[in-house]
């Protein structure tokens, strides 16, 4: 059988994409490098399309050694972005027995066949992010669950829906207990322990809903306009953004603008009183009875966008709630939005991207650079192309194939939320597989959003990866998250390796010294992921390309001009496995092994191919010189 | 290797999906088979997608011999249409070594790996297409070449543009003649001729434009207000409709929305005073030097959908162009609707749904059923995808795998124009990958869509088949676009088996008794197509089953209810190609060869497999009975 890894790459990354904030009727170069062992196409055109019209545009091979070094050639084609978003894939005419054979390659890889549109790469034209927001590692806190500070409220002076806990009480994962649990943690406990986020490496700080709720998640807002005073309000606020920012953190928000709680004022207003404005915010039956609410939970209902109040007040302009927490004294760095998937979708009507072009429109209104993030749990490719949301919170492309791969067992993970699939466990699905999951579901990204998505292992929505995998195998799973394309999202605990069966679960109080258990102390290696990525610009923004795929071990190199790195994860002790000399990114006695802590592999080069063994779980990592794909003599 | 052909097996079709045009909101069932073979799933569940949200609804295995015959299982879940268009794929979980593992089918096959949202099922939320626009089989004419009446213009009184030319004279492929040769036919002419479109079993007459203008094609209309005077005027229009409409055929127009022509009245003014209000139909530079127009032709201004008084003058409402020619006396059944898939489409406004939303709305108020094609020469999933149009006049999922099946070859077909693809020729794949790209280029549309799309082995736009295939080729390819879901449709002199090598050169004159070669006579070939599918509801609207695919032969079956066929499509003599027994629609012995005069094909079952093997190119057909999914006692 032919290697599958033996085929011509293509990304959107620098390398092959230099132009990374195209606009619109820009001419762009668009490159691609070829195996010489795949074959020596005739001629190479990219086929782009124009105002909904095929068009092609024939490749050059580039001069001198980066078109051709003997292993690789490149080819490069100047592609016009007629339209806001480019979608394009490369042609290759080879030369067959018969004849001439076309070959293609799109996002999802190559084929010797005609391939649908939808399967294009795509580069979507606005503004590139701000560097801050381009790199950013991030940290995610459940401010009830974080800390207390000493100014926080007493738990016997909770509000009435609230249960106070001590903070090594367990948490309920079900049940009617389960969102009334209060520990306290408050928003000045998060500012005093920002030293442990810095510390971790992280460079943006996450916070769940800091509004008034009736919950301890509060995405059951009762309204927009105060940090909840159990958190410390809004003092407590500019004092964490303060202090963050004075580390070189950068705090985003969390905000709901699908539904509000049913205390919110606005929809307590609109119950009341069904002439009111507020009634419009909502999607009330005729009679006033009934309401459309998320998933038909009575205290989360919908928010009826065809409002034009509710826009103003909400998401539209500087007087909105999107721009006043981003504007001082607050000045929030972004937002993710909650349920943004299903923001403005209500039966037939579908108003989602028009909310979303608005509050994209507010926040560059107040400061161009901000973060926006879309949570979309499940395959948000297609809500994520185009020109509003930086990236998402989402799993399907990521998180999801390495719970597969990772996971006990299908039996041994019975009762875990697999991501609301109704299977009865987490079913196992080998190295291949976990490749070809990731390449089909990130291919429908533009590189852009694919740098710009969170890389979570877990989240306050799902179960914790050190229940849901083997042992070990959530740190290769961590560590992948910062080793891939994206942004890795750690949720606080994860240094300390706790579990969780599912997201309610997974929301621990952190334990601070003696507060609780400590089943690991992931500190240091999240740092030095933290760091090996902070230094490498090939980590940040480079190609990826996969070299191998055994049922336990996966291999890939991110490539970039200054440097290159070669990964190994595997999920158990591995033999054997081969990576073909000519496909690596350069002579492998170049090749310098990183060290990460847990166990690692040794490589060897034989006879035309690099064998790596190893143990696992684990992870490898060795750095190569860079890639060239322009002479820039 | 295991069969690919052996997976489960759902589509769109009434077999699968019994309610064929759902409203939001209803709740209806969706079925799966699945091969008792493949693995019997413990569970099967629907996956759809509400309000942007993955849902799942378990199915059930139906009760009875329908539910388990043996061979096959039959699964049934209640699926909600929460959204205008219904998105959904099929999660099995099926027994294995280490517990439970998860199974796909989406519309592009199975998978045993999560798949993207955008390879989903899909079914549109709107009313069915009238009997007769289902069931159309169509004939196209381009109307300077079909036939002359005794009141044809006489071609010593043509237009200066035009250059006359006697019947048998050669048409100019390429060229600064090949717009302005003018053989004179007119719509009287096609009058005269109706007889030889319905003996051939057509339903639906399709027109290329009718339009005054400065160009053998009409693509450049200089008004839409009247008949050309060439073609006879509107009186003759009015003749030919009802004339077509006694004889049970309906006449389906061509209406350019993406541009006019330079000779256009309306573009006349714009030109001549940029304050008047057509100055606003087109998009002028700001001196007004400079325009946009169709890839750069100055003779074809593009129209700016901007534009209210456009909209209203052209599209929208009953006074528009479009209603009039639906209305009395014309009476026209429809449109294609030329470059659809550019209309409104200009760098970074696309307004291309808004207008097509707007023919289809006009049309629905002038009379519910009428038929909406859309012009679309590439991937037309995505502009399809929808409540508007119908279908489309498309090429990407059958006409263009057809060819590259049926190929002469690469080097012998130097010069023919393969669509745009910058080739030099058309070059081969085998029966296996002719599957995969229709099936992977159809998997985007609704089986509605599907069903609605023009099916044409070559058109006005295209080389002649005859040109581009193996001798006998096009016979083979004539009879899958009668064999498989979409509406056939015969490019007139395709009858008498002519050749061109691009779409000008395709428009011969028709060869009436002596007015030319003809090197075939398909006639009864074709009218023995279109009444087999006629007189039967599983080639009209069975479900189709690939059975088997090998280089010179692919085996599929349509099945339905009532009845059943099993077809075998050959490019070259074949033998011993296998379809396992329990894949097969029934009992074998059941089986009856349909006679449709080309070579045909031997079938044999023994030990456990049909084996066919025949004369190609050729086609044969079997009758099997109807293949139930539900008892209906």
């Amino acid at each position: 059988m032919q290697d599958p890894f033996l085929a011509p790459h293509h990304d959107g990354s620098p390398l092959y994409v230099p132009d990374q904030s195209p606009r619109v009727g820009d001419t762009l170069a668009v490159r691609v490098r070829v195996p010489a062992r795949w074959g020596a196409p005739g001629r190479v055109f990219v086929r782009s399309t124009r105002d909904g019209e095929g068009h092609y545009d024939e490749a050059r091979l580039l001069p001198g050694e980066s078109g051709d070094d003997g292993a690789w050639s490149c080819w490069e084609a100047q592609v016009t972005a007629v339209n806001p978003t480019l979608r394009y894939r490369f042609l290759f005419e080879v030369p067959g027995a018969d004849g001439p054979v076309l070959r293609w390659l799109n996002a999802t890889g190559t084929a010797r066949r005609d391939t649908p549109d939808r399967d294009d790469f795509r580069i979507d034209c606005r503004p590139a992010p701000a560097p801050w927001a381009r790199d950013a590692v991030i940290y995610q806190v459940f401010p009830d669950r974080y800390a207390r500070s000493s100014a926080a409220v007493p738990l016997d002076a909770l509000p009435d829906w609230a249960v106070g806990c001590s903070w090594d009480e367990p948490v309920e994962p079900h049940g009617e207990l389960t969102p009334r649990q209060v520990y306290g943690g408050d928003l000045d406990g998060i500012t005093e322990r920002l030293d442990h986020i810095r510390d971790l490496g992280a460079t943006v700080l996450y916070l769940t809903p800091f509004f008034p709720a009736r919950s301890n998640h509060r995405y059951d807002a009762s309204t927009f306009d105060e940090v909840d005073p159990l958190l410390g309000g809004d003092a407590a606020l500019v004092r964490l953004v303060d202090a963050a920012h004075a580390r070189g953190i950068a705090v985003l928000g969390d905000l709901t603008v699908n539904h509000t709680g049913d205390a919110h004022d606005w929809f307590r207003k609109a119950s009341a009183d069904p002439t009111c404005e507020e009634a419009g915010f909502y999607y009330f039956s005729e009679d006033g009875t009934e309401y459309a609410s998320w998933f038909g939970v009575p205290s989360l209902p919908k928010l009826d966008w065809s409002s034009p109040e509710l826009r103003r007040r909400l998401v539209d302009g500087p007087e909105s709630v999107v721009a006043r927490w981003l504007l001082p004294p607050f000045n929030l760095d972004g937002w993710r939005i909650d349920v943004a998937n299903m923001t403005g979708r209500h039966g037939s009507v579908d108003l989602n991207r028009e909310v979303a072009a608005l509050i994209r429109g507010t926040m560059d209104a107040v400061r161009p650079g901000l973060m926006l993030l879309a949570e979309s749990t499940g395959d948000a490719t297609d809500d994520l192309s185009g020109r509003t949301w930086d990236g998402g919170m989402t799993y399907s492309n990521l998180t999801r194939p390495l719970w597969q791969w990772l996971t006990r067992g299908y039996r041994e993970t019975a009762g875990i939320n697999f991501f609301g699939t109704p299977s009865a466990g987490v079913p196992r699905i080998d190295g291949d597989d976990l490749v070809a999951t990731h390449t089909a579901l990130a291919s429908g990204f533009s590189w852009r959003v694919r740098s710009q998505n969170m890389t979570a292992l877990n989240t306050h929505d799902t179960a914790r990866a050190a229940t849901v995998m083997v042992e070990g195998g959530a740190a290769v799973g961590l560590a992948l998250t910062f080793l891939l394309p994206g942004l890795p999202t750690v949720f606080a605990v994860d240094e300390f390796g706790l579990g969780g069966v599912n997201g309610e679960d997974a929301r621990t109080p952190m334990p601070w010294d003696g507060a609780g258990a400590r089943p690991a102390d992931r500190r240091e290696f999240l740092a030095d992921l933290a760091e090996l990525r902070r230094a490498s610009p090939a980590l940040r923004d480079g190609a990826v390309r996969w070299l191998a795929a055994a049922p336990d071990v996966v291999v890939f190199v991110r490539e970039h001009e200054e440097e290159c790195f070669v990964v190994a994860a595997a999920r158990a002790d591995f033999g054997g496995v081969r990576v073909a000399s000519d496909l690596l990114p350069g002579p492998w006695n170049a090749a310098r092994p990183v060290d990460l802590g847990p166990a690692g592999a040794t490589a060897e080069e034989t006879a035309g191919a690099l064998v790596i063994s190893g143990r696992g779980p684990g992870v490898q990592v060795w750095r190569l010189p860079g890639v060239r794909t322009s002479d820039r003599t």
